[in-house]
């Protein structure tokens, strides 16, 4: 694989996103991770500063870059030169929806997508359960990179954004 | 099987829920659609505009007409002498759902639910999946009726019901 | 449906199957129940007693007969012009499995599988757990029409099929 | 186990629920019922409504009493000596979302989960699909203790619930 | 619980298993490990071989005893005063065949089924798998206990076992 | 990826199977496809006769080659400088049973396994069902290459094979 898209709605980023990432690079020349638009899910973080966690926390891998687009992601991956989707599996439910999507993004284009699975010691992670166990004061630090620790910390303390 | 019903939300009807009327219809005498009323779901069509393109979609089947109604399907099936709800089966998300909704309605009324698979070429289409790549602008020609794909390019052409 | 098959090993015939076979037949004019010829599975019951448990067991169904055939259930639906496969489904398992053998069916023939969801209370009942139990001299009473019960007792007091 | 809740959103409770309250009852000491704090799911009835139905309905269960709490229900577990929570399975969903759920509770805490299988009879029950029948004037009456039949017919007889 | 059992074929014991007995027994007063007799499925440790594995691997653990038996898991129960069965859960297959056993289970007794799910390490960790690795000569270390390891290397040796 | 492996039985290689090796290859520099050893397993075709048909079968692959193998997986692409498995996922059965040897893959090694969704309209298509529609004299020209097709016929024309 020559150019490759890791995509996802990173609200926010966790270890599994990251563990993915790494192995994702391992196997592309060329990775983009790009935060995926999406109108109707209300994100915890805006996209800026989903953009920025996912930039300081995959900052030490070379081959690696954050980007952001509108429209579909199959247009995405046309414009860029990208052959293949990279995206994890962790269990059934999100194997029927990936494989849906991939299948999708098939007929619409020639792009490819590429599964991987969840590290066993992350297959119970998810950005929601992350949130879920920081709005109730919950300890996410082997959950979650630092910086993002830190960000849900504050998040949940003001009130606003309860 | 003398008269069934094929209820769902056809918002909007795709060619995988025509493939599935077609097959209904070949197997009864009589085949109701139906769209369900669901207060809950917001839906990108009103109804007159389902039952429409609905109607005209089917236009080529003789022994099949489309119906509204208000209250449960169980209900709808015993005031119209209708003994089978026809449903399709793409995943097994659908399965355990369908399942579900089938043992309920067999416990207030006689009524059985039949389950046809969705054809393989049509197994990752959905309504929902349709608007997003219609929303995004991507080119649904082959997954929809043309004149399906004519009211989703006027819906999100118009800012309104973006 | 004018005329449908409803297909298995019955090995042996369970209440559970009983009850498929009662609410196909409401649904049908003429439902044809045949054992499935399986050269790869081993039966405890020979071919002649499973028809001979399934003949006794649906007599009180005027519109149901048993029957044997070799060859492909396609075929045997084209040449007596059957229209529908008529399938129990309990399990996840069972769907998947059922999906690919429908979606192959279709293939090879235009011949339709229906998909009836097995009652709640039958639903953890197969024909393999009916011979553990009895073989453990388990009590399968409920399990199983009475002959078949009887059956069982006998198959399992003798050494030879231990 | 000499302690151990047995915790849910019981929007309302149903036959299902009281079910698995009785077999885990069985299994303990005591055992605390436990409503859910969940912000984000809009519920039909209120919290004090939710505890008086389950109150009534376990009164004959004397190692059984209902607590609200707020927070993580991992730290309520700590808090009250509680070394197992018990939750019941229907459907390969549930078994996934609840696995997720164990494993992350049990990394924020050394509180076991124990999952006990749903009667197949209440296999199809669920308190949504409890308020979609009784919202369109179905008849709940086996599916929820009579008290929570006369409550959800007293909500969706005035407009405003509707 | 007073008296649970922890069943299994122990084919041999994993550092999986391991893990499941040691979560049993710090719920119940008293555990017995037991080795289910299966005759249609060939093993390759005798019987009394994966006893000793067992009662090896087991020793540091006060409450639990390893016990055999013969015929149903559901009359050994009754006849020792076992009112709860122990199961490890891994995947959505598993789920739905313990689901089925421990609704039959029921049906025969009153006995209950309660469910741990695997630790994530250990989720995709099974006797079949380890067997398969150690017969193509796989390092096995950190998958089974070191005596289990030894006698799977012995086993593999002699060309008998092959 | 520079060297990937695309592994199976191949008992025999349908047009599914070739479909994701053209898919594989149009996405690595170098291509392996190989058959598992597997000594359980009974095949219906030789190791050389089905080394034979996936040679022919993939002669217009400038990449790809054919090549067999004794032990693990992980030690072959360790020893041959592959870093990538490349499976298919067709249904929740194989992905749950592909997840679990790819953590145990990423255990023994750090060999990595990628996913491709098979093409809806292969998803019913397995060497399992080809050998039944074969066996039973039905049509499986679409199904298989023509040289399978054509030694599929023999193979079940003689009578010691059947």
């Amino acid at each position: 694989m020559r150019r490759a898209v890791c995509p996802g709605s990173f609200d926010p980023v966790t270890v599994g996103h990251v563990d993915i990432i790494e192995r994702a690079a391992a196997l592309t020349d060329d990775l983009v991770v790009t935060v995926l638009p999406n109108a109707a899910k209300r994100c915890l973080f805006e996209l800026d500063e989903r953009v920025e966690m996912l930039t300081s926390t995959t900052a030490h891998l070379a081959n690696v870059r954050v980007a952001t687009f509108d429209g579909l992601l199959a247009d995405f991956c046309l414009r860029n030169g990208i052959t293949a989707i990279v995206r994890s599996l962790r269990s059934v439910s999100d194997f029927e929806y990936e494989l849906q999507i991939a299948q999708m993004t098939r007929r619409l284009s020639e792009v490819e997508t590429l599964f991987i699975a969840a590290c066993p010691e992350y297959s119970f992670l998810s950005s929601s359960l992350v949130k879920d166990v920081a709005s109730h004061a919950g300890d996410v630090t082997h959950l979650v990179p630092p910086q993002v620790r830190d960000r849900l910390r504050e998040k949940y303390r003001s009130p606003a954004s309860r």
